[in-house]
Order: structure tokens, then C-alpha cells, then sequence
């Protein structure tokens, strides 16, 4: 099968955008006037926290990351696939955004593999291992944009809780080879900062270079390093355009918005 | 476009085998092994009244139907869409089954209509006003399971808790212009009982006659009557094979299993 090189959008909206009914609402108008076909890919928000507390299953997050055991795993598919993913799939209906809801377990779109326990055990936690792209093409060509919740499977561990940043990145990556991607990290703040307390000391445009010796300084740091390092996996797998930014500055395609990358 | 009639399977399975994950796992594996395509339409089980129970939400059924507030919507989105729906489509997937979970709203396979207020005010309760079938049919054709949740949407009030067995009914209705059906509705008896405390005493054909002979001697009764509406509803819509049975009989083919109907 031979794909044209058509131009795709792969957006990842982070949990503070899920959380505010509002924001989510005017991010969602934004994102459905995209041209061409695209995909949302979100994560979980504190919405799982929050139903955890509520029912006394004890969470446990080691770096930003959450210890998956059955019970967990449970909350994350009522939450992430069930209540955040169908609400966001009705509000894009709403915009004439004919948006279809999946995880990766949905037509086999993304297989994982469970992370092997070292010093931390994750439990039910999946690293993508597969993406199946002729099938999002299907999908895509259909016309349907393509709504993905941060689940996975495996085929010997069943359904695993994975990171939505990774998800975007490897699904950016292995699209990358049949489209001309345009990646972008929607997010709290307006890029990458020069000084953490300083909002408007964006970096414009961040090589890998800079990014090490920046993380040597101690400057970025915590959990911007696994997304800068998805962004920059995705970059070394052949995706071109990423950018980091407000999700209120989605459709702002000005240069100097957010964060963009170059090896 | 031109449809062949190809033959489509489509069941409907009750709340009593996704309770009982054994009897949920036997059932899939059967139901894996019918050949051709087809689509399975699930109910939501006692997971949502649990859920409601452990956070304290009050529920209210009249007749079997949920009395549908915010948040018990929440609830249904969280348990039908999430967490049944995607141990559904793994369990599939686990017999190489490739399944696609979905709601109405995904891809806007299932329009529907608030229900108006009489004397009761079922809340965010909504009956099926269209399927799409060529969306339906694109899915089926990539060889893809559907594995149906009952949330619907409308474009007035968003998305809508809705009666599985009138999915099953409607979606067999609209599909029948372009397949031949089968439509099997499991559920926890071995089909409509003559008489009600005797296991065996099953109706092995009901015609529409005798059924509302059945219903004045209340012999029929309770929630029989608005599942055998739906029922003998598909069946003056074109859908010329209907069964009720048991869900461990699903692929008892012998003629004497279960209810079959006819006009």
C-alpha cells in the first residue's frame, strides 16, 4: 500500500486543560477547526486521583508516574476511557467534529509491553511497543478524528495504564513515515522557560544540545524531562514540526509561540 | 451504495453474565467463534448501582430504567464506556478477535432524542432515533467487531444513557436494509417461560398473538414486556431471525434452544 503525504495534526492535551470544564470546552472549539485530518491524544488529568480518594484506594505516584494495581487499573479505565474520553468525543460532535473515541486496545491500534519491575515495580503499566498505522489511516480516511486515551494492551498482560506524553510521541513517530506530522504538546505554561518563575522567558526554538546542557544546569528539570525526552525521541524518528505550548495557544502559529525543536 | 446481503451477527448480552467474570469470559469465547461479521451490544450490569453505592450517589430505578442525573450519567460514562466496555473488547482481543469499543457518540453511529418528561423525568435518558449504518457498515467491512456500549448522543442534549436491548433492537432493524440478521438477545433464563418457576417450560416459538395472550394472562410479565417489545418491534422492521436463550447456549444452533419469534 502506498500512502500520500498528506499533512496530519497530532495534539496532546495535559490533565490541567482536563480538569477545567471551561478551558477543555475552548481548547476543544479550537482543535476542531483544524484542517486535515488529526488526533487528540489525552491524558488522565486528576480526575482517577480524585475517584481514587473517593471510593479509599490509596494512590502512589513516583515521578509523576502511577503505581497500576488492579484496583488502579479499574479507576484509570473508568476515568480515562470512560468518563474523560466520551466527554471529549461528545464536545468535538458538538463542534461538527466527527471524532471517534478509542484506547489502544481498540482495533488493535497500540500494543505495549508491561514494564519490567527494577528498583520500582509499576504494576499494570504499559511501555508502546506497536503502532498500528494502517488501521488509524482507515480510521482517518473515514473522516473520523481520532480521540485516544493514554491505555494500552498487551497480549500477555491484558489492558496497561501508559503515558499519553510517550503515546503522542510514538504515534507521531511511526505516522511520521505516511504523513508530514505537525506535533504539539499543549500544556500549562508557554514553552520550554528559561527561568521557572519568569512565564515570558520562553525558549523559541530548543536543540538537543542546549536541552543537555540545560538539564546539566539544573534548569529544566522533574517532569519536563520525560516529555522533553519524548519530544526529542520524536524528533530523531523522523517527525519535523513539534511545537510546546499554552493549550490556549493552539491555533496560534506565529514563530515566537511556545517551544519548538531541532536535533 | 450498494449493499450485499451478507450474513451479520448481532447479540446482545444482559447485566447477569458481565457481573460474573467466568461466565463473561466463557461467553466471549463463544461468542468469538461465530463467523463473519458481527456486532455485540452490552448492558451495563449491577457495576453502575455498585459504583453509585460506593460514592455515596443515590440511585432511582422505575421499572429497570435508571433515573439519569449528572452524576449518575458520570457513572454510566465511567462504568458502561470505560471499564465494561474495554474488558469487553481485551477479552476479544485476548481470542483474536479484533473488537472496537464504542459508544453512540463515537463516529455518530447512534443518534438519539431525550426522553420527554411525563410523569416521569427519566433526566439525561435518550431513545434511538438513528443508527448509522454506512459508518456501521465501513467498520464492519475492515473486519473489525463492534462491541457496543448504551450511551447514545444527541445534538441538543449531548450524550444519553440508553436502553441496551432497544439498541440491539434498533441497530438490527436499521442494519437488516443491508444484512441478513441474526439477532440474539442472551440473557439468565433459557428463554420466555410458560411458566415461570419451571426452567424447562421454555416457549420454543412465540408468535406476536400469542405473546399479547401471554401478557393479559400475566404470564408475561414485568421486565419480559418492554424487552419482548423490542423484540417483536425488529421483527416488523425486517429482522427475520430473532432468538432469546441463555448466554452459554449462543452457539447451540439446535432449533429447539431458546425463544424464536415470528409475526
Amino acid at each position: 500500500m502506498i500512502f500520500k503525504m498528506e499533512k496530519l495534526t497530532l495534539v496532546k492535551i495535559g490533565g490541567n486543560v482536563i480538569d477545567d470544564n471551561l478551558a477543555l470546552k475552548n481548547f476543544l472549539v479550537d482543535f476542531s477547526k483544524i484542517q486535515g485530518p488529526k488526533i487528540l491524544v489525552h491524558g488522565g488529568g486528576k480526575l482517577a486521583s480524585k475517584l481514587a480518594t473517593q471510593l479509599g484506594i490509596k494512590q502512589e505516584l513516583v515521578e509523576g508516574r502511577r503505581i497500576t494495581n488492579a484496583e488502579t487499573l479499574d479507576i484509570t479505565l473508568m476515568t480515562y476511557a470512560g468518563l474523560i474520553n466520551k466527554k471529549i468525543v461528545a464536545l468535538l460532535q458538538q463542534e461538527q467534529c466527527n471524532a471517534l473515541g478509542l484506547s489502544g486496545v481498540d482495533g488493535g491500534i497500540i500494543q505495549s509491553s508491561k514494564r519490567k519491575p527494577t528498583n520500582i515495580d509499576y504494576g499494570y503499566v504499559g511501555d508502546v511497543e506497536k503502532i498500528n498505522t494502517e488501521r488509524i489511516h482507515q480510521f482517518l480516511t473515514m473522516g473520523l478524528t481520532l480521540v485516544i486515551c493514554p491505555l494500552t494492551y498487551s497480549t500477555t498482560h491484558g489492558l496497561l495504564n501508559t503515558n499519553a506524553d510517550a503515546i503522542a510521541s510514538e504515534m507521531a513517530s511511526a505516522l511520521s513515515v505516511c504523513y508530514e506530522l505537525d506535533l504539539i504538546y499543549c500544556f500549562e505554561k508557554a514553552g520550554v522557560l528559561l527561568h521557572a518563575e519568569q512565564a515570558d522567558s520562553v525558549i523559541p526554538v530548543l536543540n538537543e544540545q542546549t536541552y543537555q546542557e540545560l538539564k546539566l544546569q539544573g534548569i529544566v528539570k522533574e517532569g519536563m524531562i520525560p516529555k522533553l525526552d519524548n519530544i526529542f525521541k520524536a524528533l530523531h524518528h523522523g517527525v519535523k514540526n513539534i511545537k510546546l505550548c499554552l493549550a490556549s495557544e493552539l491555533l496560534n502559529t506565529e514563530y515566537h509561540t511556545g517551544t519548538s525543536f531541532i536535533c
